[in-house]
């Protein structure tokens, strides 16, 4: 696949499917893995990258899981190339930003992918829509087993796993849910749902992963530890957990509804109103106005549009997104007018929003 | 006419004739005038008012301009029967809220009225759509000559006509008009414009006359003194001054365009956006978007609506227009709803405003 053509492909983590209350976006489980036979990233030479590469990339070719994905070599993609791919959720930030010889392998449906030299040598991951720890879990262990055939990971029959970061050894698991909280923000819960979270060993993070800020009252939401715990028990621990803060923000949605329910809808409304007529838009005001707009799809007050639909606007309206789309550099304050414009187009798609209404 | 059957009336004056800008909305130009057999407001007894209405309704009768007329005593309206004339501009609050025998006739299409008792015997009102001071003028003066043949008038041969408060003595004449300057406001310039206006003998008010504050960027703007200017003379330059007032407006207006059109578009649309999907609208917020739609029509940004159609959106949403179509009294926070209710119904009967766009 040709890179440009990312933007109008149809992630399947997008799809809005096992998101019965527009709650949860997605789910994704990662591996941490690393070549035995080779450095550690913190010692590897541009040769012991090359190796790494051809290593994962031969491996890859051998399953059948992997052998028609798309591979990009990040050091010969342009910044804004690379950056749409952290906006696709298929490269971290770090990956994007590093020096070196490092890659992105992906299946067409962006499901499963592997970052090749980032921290470690492998970061193997599986992204669902929705609460499917389970199948994200089952779908990176696949992938991770059909790798695991053709190279040797480095491996201690102590630690589990070895990883750059003593915090990823063991089973190298991380499985993190993107969660959309607004009722939990608006009544001031979130606070305490995060200090509860964290006590469970939990961490709540940004949209964009740690060190990002929440915006759009986007969470997720990740196991810490990955040592000493069995990777069925992290996937069981993470969905009993979703469920509860489902219920907590359901509860808290409802509640809003039945004590303010002219201001609520009124909120929901206006966040319509303005997507679909405002000529400039940042990301952060179209982030606020998405999360009141799909706060409606939760509460059942808007039924012209779906998750899918609220998800790929939300990644064709990041900044790489919308200069690829352009096909050049946008200024800051063109790219606002762009985004509205493209938001604008999206909406109306959409059917009358007054049609069988009061 | 029934009071309840003017809310769905469709006064002359708001239906956008004469207004090729989109900023003058109306004129009205109003005579003070005595009857020279009765004391003067003041020193009026029951009796005296009673009197003051019987030969003035006589008199419109034995015309013909008036003949048709509705009469309305205002002491026989409820509360808000009364504050629903004063929002269609028919009489003064002060009309509406004073004691004793008083009343008002008015002709069907609104455009010409007669207030009875208010703080003169008579003040006579015609009211048209656009610039139009002479005709507005013409009008009431030929209201004036009807009414004058059958009763004698208080007149000085030195003063003019005599007036309860000096400020009226002479022709007797207020000529008006209604104009939305919202370029002059953004740019801050309608001090400067207030203060020469001034210094022009010309006095510049709220919306709903003296003592009220400008709301939705419409101010109107009338001529301060009545002796020894010819009423010829006062329309000349109240037409003189209001064209010019029109070209810096328009000036204003096209310079916003050309200095910052995304902005100006983006707050078009959104006001737009906002009226056409909000739940919950106070009367200020609304005065304010329908100002920013506005300023989108004088600069041929929205072509789905018309002066028509905001003028009278403008005063079918006041308190007491809603109250009545509500057939009862709505408390502050469900006239919010009930107005964001009826704007949308209104905006729901325009075209799509997306079709025919880029």
């Amino acid at each position: 696949m040709n890179i440009s053509e990312l933007t109008a492909n149809h992630a399947q983590w997008l799809n809005g499917a096992e998101d019965r209350h527009g709650i949860v976006v997605s789910c994704r489980a990662r591996l941490a893995r690393n070549l035995s036979a080779l450095p550690f990233a913190p010692k590897a030479t541009v040769e012991d990258q090359e190796q790494v590469i051809e290593q994962v990339l031969t491996a890859a070719q051998r399953g059948h899981l992997m052998n028609s994905a798309s591979f990009f070599r990040m050091d010969a993609l342009r910044e804004n190339e690379r950056r749409l791919l952290v906006e696709r959720h298929l490269v971290s930030p770090a990956l994007a930003e590093s020096k070196g010889q490092r890659g992105l392998l992906f299946s067409r449906d962006e499901s499963l992918s592997i970052m090749i030299n980032e921290e470690d040598h492998l970061r193997l991951q599986a992204i669902l829509p929705g609460l499917q720890a389970e199948n994200a879990w089952a779908a990176v262990n696949a992938l991770d087993d059909e790798l695991g055939a053709s190279v040797a990971y480095a491996h201690s029959d102590k630690w589990g796993f070895l990883t750059a970061c003593p915090t990823n050894v063991g089973t190298g698991l991380r499985l993190s849910i993107l969660i959309h909280l607004p009722a939990l923000v608006l009544t001031e819960d979130m606070e305490r749902v995060t200090r509860g979270l964290t006590e469970m060993a939990f961490t709540v993070r940004g949209f964009y992963g740690e060190g990002t800020h929440p915006v759009g009252n986007l969470f997720q939401v990740s196991n810490q530890s990955t040592l000493g715990v069995e990777e069925d028990r992290i996937v069981e621990k993470l969905t009993a957990i979703t469920q509860q803060i489902i219920a907590c923000e359901k509860d808290a949605q409802d509640a809003l509804l039945k004590e303010a329910r002219a201001q609520v809808e009124d909120k929901v409304w206006r966040a319509y109103g303005l997507l679909s007529h405002a000529r400039v838009l940042s990301s952060q005001e179209f982030m606020n106005l998405l999360s009141a707009v799909r706060l409606g799809y939760s509460l059942d007050l808007l039924k012209q549009l779906d998750s899918a639909f609220m998800n790929r606007l939300m990644i064709v309206t990041q900044p790489s997104h919308l200069q690829m789309e352009n096909g050049g550099e946008i200024a800051a304050e063109e790219r606002d007018i762009y985004r509205a414009e493209r938001v604008r187009s999206h909406f109306a798609t959409l059917a009358s929003e007054e049609s069988g209404q009061s």
